[in-house]
């Protein structure tokens, strides 16, 4: 019981930086030790359900330029996992979309006594602005198509719950790997920690160049299954989408949508991973989605754990 | 001060269910266990004002599918009153009202270490089909036309504080019966602690063989207003309503409103019950609703600790 | 540590107020005790950072009527750092305006255990109505254009932090006069504490006999920036004006804006107030918002810890 209120330095000592920004930045030994610092919370709290009093007496703003449900609460619910108080700020964007407003508004949230700012922002960069500008830590809840680091960090963790390792898994992530802040992160994560990653999807849906970081490309689904360790199948961001970049969700379906029949090709032990909320019938169908393969909720639930991984890491890391 | 922090088990080793669906689901037995733990947090905590920490460390989170603020905020007090977090989840409706994402939406909230679900939703039965899906518990916070039970409970709470006991007691619930759940769950809680129950509106707002449910019918406020021991005039949902069901809100004022002329027909200790937020004028007049009758605020303070009290025996009752 | 988790007496036994309505029914004396118990609080949380137990166990309702970020905000975090809990309302007004709703939804959460009210109500007095329906303590965020007396408190405790006194001070309030919550507090205030204030902005914005108020009037800023102290620069509330009462936006802002060339006119150590959130461009130019002069950041900073005073003074003074 005592180590479960007293914080743990094990791996804060280690820890030195004060901001998330994306997994780009980050070494392979900065993702292990949160990956281990979730590991270590998961044990100590009985897999995210006990309250900790490590963060008691700090205060998370969430800062939400973006509609988000679920990356809110998570992160709203690890801050008070911790006995940190939270204070929201939700916006449609429009008056706080200028880039000079914005960090005004976040200078005035630091000025109420905020240590840490979790920030969406629809502009790639907004985070690093704010890092600049604040004295908080900040952490990037999503940046336009840039980064959306907790997210992969939640991936990754389930893997390597799964596997031990992500050394030598074969990672594919699946659909819009052009618009997806998702498939960036994990590339990141997963390239640094050892995994060798497919993207695939449609032509239109791959950027060019993708090769340059270090990924295979597939355009068929068919084709890589069978070597996939792990299969990230990313969600459609009808949202995030300017143009007609395939001929109907339909079409879409068929080609890269996972279901009961195309699973079939798949590894007997591939990990079925989808960052919610998933559009079944589209992304996947709801047997795979409910079916062995699936660690869908496992992701949701490592997302709590490796937000507060990185809450405690950032604020009190580097102390000892 | 010690019995106010240790959690009561009185009641909670004779509690063994793990949801709160209806009132028509419960024994008197059970229903009288809710009314009892109320009125021992009444006296525990000087009527709702001090706190408990008798769920601390656990999380209840309020899905609101629905808008409503009096009977979320009463939720949302009643957690934070014995120390549980809170996580709110509103929605207007659409994307998430389809029935499979709606349980989508819920398996993942649970997945982030949520203890309870306090549940409103437009679709009968919703609450029933969560109770099934996930592993917390959970309490219908108004499901549709079906049942909206803490409201009943509060309702028949303040009626046992005021009388002792429900047996005997003439009940005269007034207005739109047809579309209400909170009619509904009133007739199933009175019905089971013996009062005697008369439904009375406009003859296109009973539905037909209400009597089954074991009420008598009136027509005509006037007519049953003397036998009356207890009034509770229904709130008109006018957004329920899908036709018109009566020729005005000036004939239905003057036909089933409770004013000052009308309460001298009726017993000199009547209680006068209503359901917020009530509409001044067409329900009841202010002077009534201020006046000696009503029992309006006793409602809203005893809705706070009947929730406490369902809170309470769901997540800890039958352990002992 | 000791004198940080136990309430201080020392200015609560001289408070007797139960209501924060305006500063024009405050004594110089009681304005005093509230910056006095900011400044304590200053110390005693480290400039807020740190959480007191002094309000734990209570709750307070923030029912703004009226949208709001960082007046909401602030006080919230404020009823946070001394550990009570919160609750929020808010509403774009409609059916929520009505004055015996507005009172009977106050009177609600009363009776749901809320031990005080903030609130903001486009209706100059709507604080005042609570008042007298409640029996909780009642702090008024802005009611029309009648007083908004923590900004006006937060903007005199940023000056008297920075001089020491407010007596002798020469404050010019610059703009919207007319239609100014702020400025209507901000004259109360600053007058009691003995300084000179000079209202400066169009003739068109400046109400007639303003000077019965006991200060002077200017239409012109450059001709009275050299005399300055301190320039409180009002936002220009483009929601509250019904009219046009000056030609353009940046006629306004050549005009009465400050910037880099005009502050020069100014003595070396004037302080710059300005209630965000700011138009840069409009009342001020970034360099001046950012600049030497600027007290805007310590203005927030000591908005949280004047709300913190007035909740702690408002709930525990007079008890001793």
């Amino acid at each position: 019981m005592s180590s479960s209120t007293e914080p743990s330095t094990r791996f804060a000592s280690e820890w030195s930086r004060r901001h998330l920004l994306g997994l780009e930045y980050l070494e392979a030994r900065e993702i292990n030790l949160i990956l281990d610092q979730a590991d270590e919370l998961h044990e100590l709290t009985n897999g995210g359900r006990t309250k900790l009093s490590w963060l008691q007496g700090t205060v998370v703003a969430n800062l939400f330029f973006e509609p988000s449900t679920r990356t809110r609460t998570s992160f709203s619910l690890a801050a008070k996992r911790l006995s940190a108080d939270t204070v929201d700020f939700t916006s449609s964007g429009s008056s706080l979309s200028k880039g000079e407003t914005f960090v005004d508004t976040a200078r005035n949230i630091e000025a109420l006594g905020v240590d840490q700012v979790v920030v969406r922002h629809r502009s790639p960069g907004a985070p690093g602005l704010l890092a600049k500008a604040l004295k908080t830590t900040v952490l990037n809840a999503g940046d336009g198509t840039h980064e959306h680091p907790t997210q992969a960090l939640l991936d990754i963790s389930t893997i390597r719950r799964h596997r031990g390792t992500l050394e030598g898994q074969t990672v594919v992530l699946v659909g819009d790997i052009r618009h997806s802040r998702v498939a960036r992160s994990n590339i990141w994560g997963l390239k640094k920690l050892g995994a060798r990653v497919i993207v695939c999807g449609p032509a239109t849906l791959i950027p060019p160049r993708i090769q340059d970081l270090g990924v295979e490309v597939s355009y068929s689904l068919d084709e890589v299954i069978g070597e996939a360790d792990c299969i990230n199948l990313l969600r459609i961001q009808f949202e995030r989408q300017r143009g007609a970049f395939f001929p109907s969700i339909a079409e879409y379906a068929h080609l890269f949508g996972m279901n009961g029949q195309r699973i079939r090709k798949a590894k007997e032990n591939t990990l079925i991973l989808a960052p919610g909320p998933i559009n079944r019938g589209v992304e996947l169908t709801p047997d795979v989605a409910d079916g062995k393969h699936s660690v869908i909720l496992d992701q949701v639930r490592n997302g709590l754990l490796v937000r507060m991984a990185c809450l405690y890491l950032l604020l009190k890391g580097g102390q000892s």
